[in-house]
C-alpha cells in the first residue's frame, strides 16, 4: 500500500515505522518542511533497536528506511495514496482545514485517518465532502511497540471505510479496537481514566501510597490483563464463566461505587504526595533515561508475548 | 518460619505452596479433616509444573512437599507457629469465632492474618483480645503465581504487626501493598471495579464490543501496566513527569467523568451481549481448559519478568 503521514511529530514518525516495517511505502509530509529531516533522523535511530528485538518482520533497518521518503509538497505526498494518517495539532480548526485539503488532494479511494485522541471525529469531519472515507485511528504511542489502536467512525463514516482501515492496521501488526460509534475518550482513555481516578482517590484519601497502587497493578491485576484483557479474566474467574462471576460478585463491587463518586483534583494537594513519592523512586532528571528503559521493557515483553502465543497459545 | 494454614480450600492450599517453596514449614488445618488429603493432592499436582517454570526457588517438588503437613488438631497446628493464614468462608460470625480460637491457641508472638476479600478487618477483629497482632493479608488467587497481596490493618492492628506481615510476605516472593487504613474493596478490587464498571458501560451503551475492550487492555494499556503500574506510566508520559501529565491531561479526563456516573447492572441485558460474545470466543465447556492455559501463560510471563528485571532492570 502507498501511505502518507501528515504531520511528523512524535505520533506521525512512530506510525511511519509501523507502516514501513509492514512493507508499505510511506511519504512524510509536514507543514514545516524542516521537520522532515528530524523525523527521518529519529526513525534512523529507532530501527536498529527494533531489529535487535526482532520487531522489523525480518527486514533490515536500511530496507525499512528505504520505504520512507520525505515529500515537501502536499499534493505530491498524496498522489496515488491508499491510506493517509493525519497527526496535526489537537485543534478543531486545524483539523477541519487539513481534512478539507486531504480530501481535495488524495485520490477518492484513499482512506483518511486522524490520530486525534482529544477530538471526536464528528467535530471536524461534518463539512468534509468525502467524509464517508474519513475516520479516527488513534494509537497509544508508540504504535510500533503497542499494537492496540482505536478505530472510531464519525456518524458519516461508511462501514467499508471502517473495515478497510481495520484491515490495513491489522496488516501492519496493530490490534484495532473497532468502535461502533464515537464517545469522548474513546475506549482506552475512558478505561484508563476510570482506573486513574480511583487511584488518585485512594492516595488522596490516605488509604494507599502511590507505589502500593502501582504494585497492585504491576504485580497483580495487569499480569492477567496483559494477555487476556479484563472480560476474559472474569470469564475465567468463576466456575460458570462471566455470568456466574457477575452474579456472584456484582454485589460486592456495587458497594464500592457510591464512594467512587467524589471527584479528586489530580493537580491539587494529592499531587504533592504523588510527586514526592515518585521523585523518591525516580529523580526528576532521570525521566528520559527511564523512558528508554520502558521502551526496552516493552520490546522485550512483545517478544515474550509472540513466543508465548506460539508455544502456549493465544 | 513455622506457619499454619487454617482452611484449605482454593486460597489456603495456594498460600501453602507460596509459604513452603520459600522454605517455611506449613501445617494445614481444616474444620473438615477430610479436606486435608484433597489439599495435599492438589499441591502434589501443581508443584511439578512450577518446577518446570523455575518457580520453586531451585527446590524439588518433593522437598517443597516435605515442608507441608496436614494436622487434624487445631491446637497442634498452632503450637509454636510464627504466622497463621486464615482462609475460612466469607462470613462475619465464622471469622469472629475462628479468630477467637486462633488467638487462644497460637503463641502470643504469632501473626494472625485473614485472606478475606469481602470483609473489613474491623468487622471481625474488634472483640479478639489479641487484635493488635491480627490483620488481613489478601491475595489474588493463586498467590504462588501472582505476587501482589494486600496487607490491611484494622484500627487496632499494631504497626509492628503490619511491618512483620509485609516482611514475611516479601520473604515468600510476594509483593505486599501495605494499606494505611481499611476501606471496602481494599485497593485491587476497587481499581478492578472502576475499570470493569466502565467496561460494562461501554458495552451496554453500544460503543464497543467485549473483545474490543479486551484488546484495548491486553494489546494496549496493560502492556506498560504489567511492568510499571499506572502511576509510573503517567509519570513517563509527559516531559515533566506526573505533575506535568496531570496539568496537561486532567481536563480531557474530567470531561469523561460525568458520563461515568450511571450504574450498569452487570447481570442485566448487557450480560446477554457479554456472554454471547465470550461464548463465541470460548465454548462454555472449555472454561476449565482455558484456566489451565491462563496459568501456563502466567508462569511464562513471570519467568519473562524475572529475566527482564535482571537483564534490563526493574
Amino acid at each position: 500500500m502507498k501511505t502518507a503521514i501528515i504531520g511528523t511529530g512524535l505520533i506521525g514518525r512512530a506510525w511511519a515505522i509501523s507502516f514501513a516495517r509492514a512493507g508499505n511505502a510511506v511519504r512524510l509530509w509536514d507543514a514545516e518542511p524542516s521537520a522532515l529531516p528530524a523525523a527521518l533522523d529519529f526513525i534512523r535511530i529507532v530501527l536498529p533497536d527494533l531489529e535487535k528485538n526482532d520487531l522489523l518482520n525480518g527486514a533490515s533497518p536500511d530496507e525499512v528506511l528505504s520505504r520512507i521518503r520525505g515529500v515537501p509538497d502536499l499534493s505530491e505526498a498524496l498522489a496515488d495514496v491508499d491510506y493517509v494518517q493525519e497527526n496535526t495539532p489537537e485543534n478543531i480548526d486545524i483539523k477541519r482545514k487539513v481534512f478539507a485539503d486531504l480530501d481535495r488532494h488524495a485520490p477518492p479511494s484513499a482512506i483518511l485517518a486522524s490520530s486525534t485522541s482529544a477530538l471526536l471525529p464528528s467535530q471536524f469531519l461534518e463539512h468534509v465532502s468525502g467524509r464517508g472515507r474519513c475516520l479516527v485511528c488513534h494509537p497509544i504511542n508508540p504504535p510500533y511497540l503497542i499494537p492496540a489502536a482505536e478505530v472510531v467512525p464519525s456518524p458519516w463514516t461508511l462501514q467499508g471505510t471502517v473495515d478497510r482501515a481495520a484491515e490495513f492496521l491489522r496488516s501492519c501488526g496493530q490490534a484495532p479496537l473497532v468502535m461502533k460509534r464515537e464517545i469522548d475518550g474513546f475506549i482506552m482513555n475512558r478505561l484508563q481514566g476510570a482506573l486513574l481516578e480511583e487511584a488518585f482517590r485512594l492516595v488522596a484519601d490516605g488509604y494507599a501510597g502511590v507505589e502500593d497502587v502501582d504494585i497492585g497493578i504491576r504485580d497483580g491485576l495487569a499480569l492477567r490483563w496483559s494477555f487476556m484483557g479484563p472480560f476474559e479474566t472474569i470469564d475465567l474467574n468463576a466456575p460458570g464463566g462471566v455470568r456466574d462471576y457477575a452474579e456472584r460478585y456484582q454485589q460486592i463491587y456495587s458497594r464500592l461505587f457510591p464512594s467512587m463518586q467524589r471527584r479528586v483534583d489530580w493537580t491539587g494537594s494529592v499531587m504533592n504526595a504523588v510527586e514526592e513519592e515518585r521523585s523518591k523512586r525516580l529523580e526528576r532528571d532521570k525521566l528520559a533515561e527511564r523512558q528508554m528503559w520502558r521502551d526496552r521493557r516493552l520490546m522485550s515483553l512483545l517478544a515474550h508475548k509472540t513466543k508465548a502465543d506460539r508455544e502456549i497459545g493465544s
